[in-house]
């Protein structure tokens, strides 16, 4: 048994890419058993993409540790009957193919229900599985743009601008895994099924926050303003001797202890600089005063002294400054990881920090087939079988 | 009964502005009951802020749907017992205050047992309820700054940018979200109790992909290429007659349908362009000339020849443009909700589309403590005893 609170959750997983290997690992990561379905000499495409080290992708190991991978061809009676078999001994499937490719395959909900009564299967695809778009290639850039996203993101002079990770992709897989728990919750105390269709686009769309709900109120779209707060001054970043920091004084008592802790109470009382209101008129020479203090001392110290008086600041970390920060260390938010043939691999570390049934790390993420046998062998295939099923290249 | 897959568990909301309210609100639309306990006479501070008309704020009826709203002075006596009394008919207490409060009321998570053996608390902070940055203020923005994610976005020529909407904030509601589902599966099959602690900075550090890949696999951060893709051209925005759209031609396969779509096989038939890494050299020269033919027509011609040509092309919607677009009504992704005294008020619908027991709009985000004296009786407080507690600004 594994440590996390979805101990015992067998989970079939036909994705590729992203959004569906992110969900299922959240799930492996909580504790789930998961097993990877693969084509047989090709596997997950990302085995081949992302950060590489001697022909071994980082990426592929951060998106599918706590895994098994199995190698089945889907395209022969033999493959889909050994996955008939596995999906019989499951909890859960993903999947993200094309929206009629699971009904294709025979695997729609009604025969799903006829291998495994209670299984909970979850779909997740750019548009979902229903509505005019659905047959439409999409990926996370795609879902970026037709969510409104990227008209939130940028620079009032610039045009709109996707973020630099794929978060449409990444916020689809926690939607899934949090929809697939819960329907796990209910069929503990039900007995019942549950069919998920989880998109990137509506995914995204979902976190539209305040320019969704000042759209909403006033039928305006908000302008993109960069770094700067829409509606308060000053907040953003400023520039240290050494680097940039963040700023975020977020109502008028934080800039008051903002103001004392730069010493500038003398500097900026003017009316021009009274209220918030004011300041947003005046806001260049604000940024202007508030960056002259800030550019004579490095970023360090003013980090610390504004968090000291209560003032929200942090640096603007790169990646390599990030993963060797302080508190992302005692977080223990990278993880090194021992992958035979590879060496200790690093990753990222689990967000949710359980303390009663904790997430883990039981498996880096798995060669492709390497757990064929043992599953195959769980579902009762003999020997024989499997070496027959290898040599008809259905493995 | 709700018919969501959570329906039956009751959470007790501690939680103000954004990613503790987006939590339980998930939970909610799952079916959970949420009783949102807020300060007498003040309430959450969002009940003024964001997207407002006529007084009311539509980005707090946007966050706070499908819960109740109870008002306890928790300064007093008298309101931590009729908070701990709420506690014991729980199933999970979710908080967003600094790391220590929640102990300093005397609600550590030993004390919360033994009110309720199996209770499952989930706090979410800026770093987290350990560490050396423990006690910072934190806000989003300074989550994105020293997760790394702001170093992922903008232009190769600007600084790093933030995301224009909180990403901190949600995805550690999410992931809130979801570890207290794992930890409800557990609870059904063990009684057991979980506690849980979700940091912003953990949360979207955990988003790094390709970034923290890359740094793992090299040693080397990534650069920020805007709305390029850092190893596939062309990729990115186009201009179309009347606007942008977001073209994703992600391998040669998908770069040949583009081409052939655009009719420019014979003006990129050269040595120049041959292969992805001679396209990345001569980008300017290859997205000058897509440009070119994209500039001829307007996006919705081009949206639709190019995704039927197994492109994926997506218009760079703005957000009035999203919430009409055809495929996110007919996702029913923007709802209409009648909020007595202020009309029907449109919010962001729910992108985890499950079938057999799905999420639901029940209620409309309360007015401050309209539920308090409904909630107090239920907990077996007498008319008398409701009236004294008003009458001493205890709720």
């Amino acid at each position: 048994m594994t440590k996390g609170p979805l101990s015992g959750i067998r989970v079939v997983d036909l994705t590729r890419i992203l959004a569906g290997p992110f969900s299922t690992q959240l799930l492996g990561d909580l504790g789930a058993e998961v097993i990877k379905v693969e084509t047989p000499g090709q596997g997950d495409p990302i085995r081949g993409q992302g950060g590489m080290r001697d022909g071994f992708s980082y990426y592929f190991a951060g998106f599918n540790r706590n895994k098994q991978s199995i190698t089945l061809n889907l395209r022969t009676d033999q493959g889909m009957a050994a996955l008939r078999r596995l999906i019989a001994t499951a909890d859960v499937l993903v999947e993200n193919y094309r929206p009629t490719v699971l009904e294709d395959m025979g695997l729609g909900f009604e025969a799903l229900k006829k291998i495994k009564s209670d299984i909970i299967v979850c779909s997740i695809s750019g548009y979902g599985k229903t509505g005019p778009y659905r047959d439409r290639p999409s990926f996370d850039f795609i879902a970026q743009a037709m969510s409104g996203f990227m008209s939130s993101t940028g620079f009032p002079d610039r045009e709109p601008l996707r973020a630099g990770l794929p978060i449409s992709d990444l916020v689809a897989g926690l939607y899934g895994a949090l929809a697939i728990s819960s329907a796990l919750v209910r069929r503990e105390r039900t007995g019942k099924p549950e069919q998920i269709d989880v998109a990137l686009v509506d995914s995204i769309l979902s976190f539209a926050s305040y320019f969704g709900a000042a759209y909403f109120a006033t039928g305006e779209q908000m302008g993109r303003c960069g770094n700067d707060h829409p509606v308060v001054a000053p907040y953003g970043l400023f520039h240290a001797s050494d680097g940039a920091v963040a700023i975020a004084p977020s109502n008028d008592q934080i800039y008051k202890r903002l103001i004392d802790a730069l010493d500038l109470n003398e500097a900026m009382d003017s009316p021009d600089f009274a209220t918030n209101e004011m300041r947003m008129k005046n806001r260049d020479r604000v940024n202007a005063l508030i960056n002259e203090r800030i550019s004579q001392r490095p970023r360090a110290e003013w980090v610390e002294r504004l968090n000291a008086a209560g003032v929200p600041c942090g640096l603007v970390m790169t990646y390599p400054e990030a993963f060797e920060d302080p508190q992302i260390r005692a977080r223990e938010m990278v993880l090194k990881v021992e992958h035979p043939g590879h060496g200790p691999v690093e990753m990222i570390g689990f967000p949710m920090k359980l303390t009663e049934a904790q997430c883990e790390l039981r498996l880096p993420a798995p060669e492709l087939g390497a757990d064929t046998s043992d599953v195959l062998a769980s579902l009762g295939y003999s020997a024989d079988e499997i070496s027959e099923l290898r040599n008809m290249k259905v493995v």
